[in-house]
């Protein structure tokens, strides 16, 4: 029996958006609702039930391998992104600008959230949680544009506030106001979490 | 970028299961070795890219739900496994009767390793842990035939000790003896994560 349980962590989704081409660019387009299927969002960059594996995993597969994808989804909190651009001295960081797919607002330390958590939304679309994924430097030619100078102050404003990678559980609809409840591995932290971190 | 780091916690497999049917019964079938593709161990009643969600996630999802299939394999370690049996007060507890897919060795506190975190395999299958499986009463009955009267310990006695379910990253070949390298999501521990259990 999966160790899953509902919590009062509840938040809505603030914004939407889609990557049509990241070879192209970055910049994701806002959007006010998004289908999902257990492959993703259809024509959304990355889609699909499996991807070739890339740099971020070189430690686990060569370039290229076929692995289940993960990845399907990029998502960050509100509260976060504020954060960021309160670090980095400018008003704000455009959701667009980073690629995402999803803005939520409403739970705390969202970046942090337990890997394998689920965001279920409210018509029972259910996303997984993969784990926090790590700021890079690629959103900083796009905020030069906006704010000359400040992309390389980015990858370290956001440390640990980069929000997370998931993947589809349960296909349905997200919409852009709808209410998002965070249920989590209920499982005490490993004993060897820490000593394994520092290894 | 994904969070995810190789440590020092290695293991080896000491043991591989099929389950042909679960309806007829909840025993595995050792094999020495297991061929996995993306949906898992072809032939195995728990094989599937997904499944009709079951009894256990009923606060996700109605029962037979098609969601993405997390629970492809069941996996308890060595350890664990003889630390129940101490508990139960019998010489062991056969990983066959508890319909598993795999016992590992070597790698301690096995049931509680992080969620997300990756399981990798000699020649590169790798495993992607959900979470923490929780002990039920279904091994009972098998174990009174072999020691009468202590199936009823099983449950208590495997209290996070019952080991994790988990699903193909990327397809390849288990054998019994194998190497594995735990690899797992390097980030700290959400804040709210013991007022979120306590919930």
């Amino acid at each position: 029996m999966p160790a899953l349980k509902p919590t009062d962590y509840k938040g809505r989704i603030a914004w939407l958006g889609v990557n049509v081409d990241r070879k192209d660019t970055l910049c994701s387009v806002p959007v006010p609702e998004m289908e999902l299927t257990l492959a993703g969002c259809a024509g959304e960059s990355h889609a699909g039930l499996t991807r070739p594996s890339c740099s971020r995993v070189v430690g686990l597969y060569p370039r290229g391998t076929e692995v289940r994808n993960t990845r399907q989804l990029s998502i960050m909190s509100a509260e976060e992104l504020a954060r960021i651009a309160a670090k980095m001295g400018i008003e704000a960081v455009d959701p667009a600008w980073l690629g995402l797919s999803m803005v939520v607002e409403g739970i705390p330390d969202f970046t942090l959230i337990p890997p394998s958590s689920r965001l279920q939304v409210g018509d029972g679309a259910t996303l997984t949680v993969d784990m926090e994924n790590r700021p890079c430097v690629l959103p900083g030619p796009v905020i030069n544009r906006h704010f000359p100078d400040k992309g390389k102050l980015f990858k370290p404003a956001a440390k640990n506030l980069r929000g997370v990678t998931a993947w589809v559980e349960r296909a349905g609809l997200l919409r852009v106001g709808d209410r998002i409840i965070l249920h989590i591995p209920d499982q005490p932290v490993w004993p060897h979490l820490a000593r394994a971190r520092r290894q």
